[in-house]
């Protein structure tokens, strides 16, 4: 366990083994103990730490005492290589296959997202936006950030009332409404989980805005119609590299000449697999591109990058307030998902706030249009004109933009 | 020559023989006349119009009467891919091998930049930058565009007063001296020039700034202490692709783990090899990158990029402004430099804003830091308070930032 312990960098973490005897950094450098409960969790964790840490954490097998993203951040920082199996495996064997094609893109989307509506009702802001938000100061509640993410995105688009906009991969629809609402916009919105479109759909009807949103329940490449601005927010990491010219294409054929694009993505800053019981227990076959992974989408089909926003920070923030939530609301959610589940999608959470902050992942905001296209703003000064003294706040009470 | 013309995809001019025959699309469409005078000048530009109509245009055989500008990206709109030959041939072949070594960089960079100090202040504003400018407004003079230039290189950096700052590829040392006078840092600046760096002395000299300005005539491989900062304005297109890692080494073994880094270049929507004319006779062994092919000097070098803006459209004004200044100059500058180089150099000016005006060519400013840096920025909002009322101007009067 201690050479385990020395070839992850020594993170400022303890050891508890079945025994009660205690391993690892000094008692005043620790952040935090990890209790392996009995002999058949400390073998598994010295085999495949990478893979077995979530593993017995769901099981119960594995406890952790002290704050979990500092500890888990601690690790990331020392092991960003994720574990000597990695130095020592062929990748094929470790990481498997990924597949992207539509049947298994659908079934990969609806593992993650049809758990219920009501489970992520529990501890989601109150729209439901399960992408990185936006807090133009630190110190902003989730809401507020998450309205002003969905602005800061139409205004990156430069939105004008009228215009055609397709949205690949529209969660619970907040974006698609909060578009045709606040910038009278008609959406095409295409989404493969049917109980986010079920959501979606009855949102747009509350709001009276169904005859502008059209959600369809298919995979982005469905995508035709003629759009002057294509978005997609938090749906490049479940789309594998392989497809990114694909989706390139799919955009290609939708965008007006003048049109503009915006992929919102959680990313890498060098090429790298995501964690493997993330892909195993969480995301199916997700993958986090590096900007050079992602130019794939773009370089080859006539696009230039006119922005990028690296926005990691923001991921760290956001992931905080959800699992802030989701301890808050445990008892609902160990009744409404059971104890396993429960404890899977706490760490997932906390390892989401720890990657950020550890920054073995970033959040890219990328802004395109076609390489001949004249339509771009000057500078990027609008994106902030009056953000800091209540843009969003005015939005919400009526106001005109 | 007509099938020359649609193998260019009819750009919107016509071609006058030397019998007084023409060709090419119809007047009324037509944005100019390309003159070929005679027989042999025909043959060349229907055998390699890409390098020929530099080389004809600088001879004197080819004149075009109409926007050299407009008509100049109308041909570039119709053919992004620069000819046929490149169509036919091997590429190795037509553009040989591009050397970068410490030597041959050191001649690219003195073909170019050496040609003298009296030369470019004939064309260029009163500080001598000689890389796009970033214009506030559209309408801003080119002297307040190089200022805002410079101090939004500043703000991306976040510089703070006693700070050290390490300069790649200098100019004529205004960004330098900018920094030291107006943020209060010590800058040590890198340029292969001698010409530049003897002007760069005298201006820190003037300034009193030269005990917190060193300028070193080496190139940029020999930059070893550590930085809190590490600018680089337009000398990536002289670095070969090649060279990315090595200059990645070079700022990892400079810049300290909270440090934050500027590269500003010249670069392509995908990649794709410079104009050979431009290569031949302007900037030898130039490569403007793609962003992918940029990333080779950030993912493997353990920075994260956090920041990417294409300032394409502020190059096309900024060329314009330096191609209006030539014309006024014309006379001075045929006498200092002979006709054929300022025929040359006035072909590559007007060529520079065709290629940014039909995008061919973008501009990219990347700002980046150590993956596991904290100290970012929380969002980009500072980069424009108090842009737009004044705030270069009210520095040239002394004022604080």
């Amino acid at each position: 366990m201690e050479r385990l312990l020395a070839a992850m960098g020594d993170p400022a973490l303890r050891v508890r083994l079945p025994g009660g005897d205690e391993v690892g950094a000094a008692p005043e450098r620790a952040l935090g103990t990890v209790w392996l409960r009995d002999r058949g969790a400390v073998l598994r964790a010295l085999l495949d730490p990478e893979l077995q840490f979530g593993e017995l954490y769901t099981a119960g097998r594995l406890v952790v005492e002290g704050d979990l993203v500092s500890l888990l951040a601690s690790a990331l920082r020392s092991d960003a290589d994720q574990g000597w199996l990695r130095r020592i495996l062929p990748k094929r064997l470790l990481e498997g296959v990924s597949r992207h094609d539509r049947r298994a893109a659908t079934q990969n989307a609806r593992h993650h997202y049809d758990v219920s509506n009501e489970f992520y009702r529990l501890w989601l802001d109150e729209r439901m936006l399960y992408t990185c938000a936006y807090f133009p100061r630190p110190d902003a509640s989730l809401e507020e950030a998450q309205l002003a993410k969905m602005d800061h995105v139409c205004r990156k688009l430069a939105l004008r009332p009228g215009e055609r906009v397709v949205e690949a991969g529209s969660g619970w629809g907040s974006l698609a409404v909060h578009m045709a609402r606040y910038y009278g916009v008609r959406v095409r919105a295409y989404n493969v989980s049917a109980e986010q479109v079920a959501w979606s759909r009855e949102q747009a009807e509350k709001q009276g805005l169904a005859d502008r949103i059209e959600f369809v329940l298919d995979d982005y490449r469905a995508a035709r119609s003629p759009c002057d601005a294509f978005v997609s927010v938090g749906m490049l990491e479940h789309v594998g590299p392989q497809c990114y010219g694909e989706l390139g294409r799919v955009i290609d054929r939708c965008l007006t000449s003048e049109g503009r694009g915006l992929v919102h993505t959680i990313g890498r800053a060098r090429p790298q697999a995501l964690n493997r019981w993330m892909v195993k227990r969480i995301f199916p076959s997700a993958r986090p591109p590096s900007i050079s992974e992602m130019m794939a989408l773009f370089e080859p089909n006539g696009f230039a990058v006119l922005d990028l926003e690296n926005l990691r920070l923001h991921y760290e923030q956001t992931a905080l307030h959800w699992l802030r939530r989701f301890e808050g609301a445990w008892r609902e959610i160990e009744a409404l998902v059971g104890a396993e589940r429960a404890r899977a999608w706490h760490l997932y959470l906390a390892g989401t706030a720890a990657s950020f902050r550890a920054s073995t992942v970033q959040l890219y905001q990328v802004v395109f249009a076609r390489t001949a296209s004249a339509a771009l703003p000057w500078t990027r000064a609008h994106l902030y004109t009056g953000e800091a003294d209540g843009f969003v706040a005015r939005r919400e009470t009526g106001g005109a933009d």
